[in-house]
């Protein structure tokens, strides 16, 4: 029986992991959930599952859910409240579920009390990888990928040796707007950017989906959570996601992973490994699908991936910096502020006046993120 | 260092074979080498690779070669020699890449001597999988697969446990006339049918390929190496041969292995698993392939498919018989004595014709093989 602590249990991976819970309940028991603002249906979740601690946003939501609890249901709030339900002593993992860099401090916080850590939340690894790897190998905790790409590359290094490795490869979509020259992008819409081709996921997702920023946090994301230099991380379009990743050994073999895009199949192997149970649903099919195509990564077509890179191999804050602007920027993008254009603008922007400090401490992390909003969030569209 | 015994050094897979140990001396060493005719390859590869033993189809053979061999290389011939190559006390990995079944006795040899095997000969299964594999057990001796479909699966089943097993797939690349439909097939020539899209092989094994009865082969070598009932093997044609083959898991996760056609990738892994070493040439490039397709496997357009599950799942001698049946219409086919279409229609004919024997001896093996032999040899062709 695995024991579970959910952080962000309203998104779209969090409701996925309830799903998988649901399916397999004499596997999995939740034991605490955070949320944000979406009351509504963190109460239905909490009726259906029954945990004994739950927390929400700040003090407004913690008045407004607190007399529709269960009893048995224990309340709290605020980044404290996320805290403690990642510490909670029933749990023996932790799924990291919530958006952006606020699930960096739960998830130390997870990994210090000796917690298995389901890594959904790829901002901690791309914001302080350093530090949370090192605590990972201090407490001997597993940090199991969530996202499809490394759960992935996790599946096809299985029963190998990393001496063996000659690289990986992340597989990417290509994102909405995949069959559009950058000329095209400049007046696309938020509703037009939301769209994705294969995925459902949350808006913040779809969006760097859109711009390949997704794809540069995964390079730093693989980077540290398989301790690969970025010289061996590559990047290939694959517009039908149906090869999920791949890794090539030093003998020419690769080995890759593949489905049908359904994110509770890394969700459920994160929460199993490493072990497999059943999954209801259809297998997948080539033969129904028919064809797979593929082409090179065109970092001139997509710069995010650019700066992933080039953030990455300066390493220390850079990467933080990269992500917070990133945050910022498709936040002002969303709400109509900026261009689509404007996204990776602000970024270069914000990376360019950026000092980078090597081997930096949590606190220097949290100055450099909270720097690089303020800047990416002060910037004015090119148009 | 690993000490290799070779059984078919001059045929495709054998000098591939001495062409990763040639690549690989600090870690490959040949002690022992069993050729047929081709005595001329045979003295080169000797003066090369040096081995203790060598052995040759037949007397005659042997006299031609005797007087040219170097001091420290011992000689032997026919059916015993191939054992005593196969048993050799110096060797840990005997490598049966010998055509047809003549591989079963060494290989039963090896495998009571307790050598590793690495296994090219496929009818070696076929025809007697479960004293192989009984045999195995019994001496505590692994079946290593050379195959490239088999290997693949034996890679993708790295650091998994087969109670975690949906299906495997194997592919196909349909061969030499998977763009003809059946009509088509009635007046192709031998020439034709020699000319393999994908992979340089043998003359029987192209033809195999042509047929599908390779494909047919390797679902019931499959069966026997990885302990699997027929339901769950599946097949599945890809023209470009990239995924070798692929498993599913209860998960609806699929790890595939891919790579370019080159056999000394699963020859090479076969001798260094469960390690790898560094295999020069290009990597696979998917972005320069561009495209993969697949398609379902049809059971009517490739009835030796069909055959060779329906033998598969009558169990006994019946995949013995399929295999002799096949191995004598090929040759016939290669003499010119039949059409291709006849190729099946004896091999249908034969299959209908046994009275299957289960689990039978040795001695029954080799009279049921015999029998199906002569009757394949005396059908008349059709057209």
């Amino acid at each position: 029986m695995k024991r579970i602590a959910l952080l962000g249990s309203t998104g779209s991976i969090g409701t996925q992991t309830l799903d998988v819970v649901a399916q397999h309940p004499e596997y999995f028991e939740i034991e605490a959930m955070a949320a944000g603002r979406n009351i509504e249906l963190l109460l239905q979740q909490v009726q259906q599952f029954r945990p004994k601690l739950v927390s929400v946003q700040d003090k407004a939501a913690a008045d407004a859910i607190r007399i529709h609890l269960p009893a048995g249901t224990a309340l709290t709030y605020g980044d404290e409240g996320l805290i403690e339900v990642a510490s909670c002593a029933d749990a023996d993992t932790v799924v990291t579920a919530v958006m952006g860099s606020i699930g960096l401090k739960s998830t130390l916080a997870a990994i210090e009390q000796g917690k298995q850590i389901g890594l959904a939340n790829k901002e901690t690894l791309v914001t302080a990888g350093h530090l949370v790897t090192a605590a990972a190998r201090k407490h001997n905790v597993a940090l199991l990928p969530i996202d499809s790409e490394h759960s992935a590359i996790f599946q096809c290094l299985n029963g190998e040796s990393m001496r063996h490795l000659r690289s990986i490869t992340l597989t990417a979509s290509g994102g909405s707007f995949r069959d559009k020259g950058r000329e095209e992008l400049k007046d696309v819409t938020v509703e037009q950017a939301l769209n994705h081709p294969n995925w459902s996921m949350g808006a913040k997702i779809t969006i760097d989906s859109a711009t390949m920023a997704n794809k540069g946090l995964e390079v730093i994301e693989a980077h540290w959570l398989f301790d690969i230099p970025y010289e061996q991380i590559q990047v290939l379009i694959h517009p039908e996601s149906i090869i999920h990743s791949f890794v090539e050994y030093v003998d020419g073999s690769v080995i890759a992973q593949l489905g049908l895009p359904d994110m509770r199949v890394p969700i459920q192997y994160a929460l199993t490994y490493p072990e497999r149970i059943e999954m209801k649903g259809p297998s997948l099919s080539l033969a129904e699908i028919g064809k797979l195509h593929f082409r090179e990564m065109d970092m001139a077509r997509y710069p995010m991936v650019r700066y992933a890179y080039e953030s990455g191999q300066a390493g220390g804050t850079a990467t933080t910096v990269f992500n917070a602007a990133n945050e910022v920027a498709v936040s002002r993008f969303l709400k109509g502020e900026i261009g689509f254009l404007d996204i990776e603008r602000i970024v270069e922007k914000v990376l360019s006046n950026h000092q980078v400090i090597a081997d930096p401490s949590l606190a220097e992390i949290e100055d450099a993120d909270g720097r690089a909003r303020a800047v990416a969030a002060s910037l004015p569209p090119v148009e």
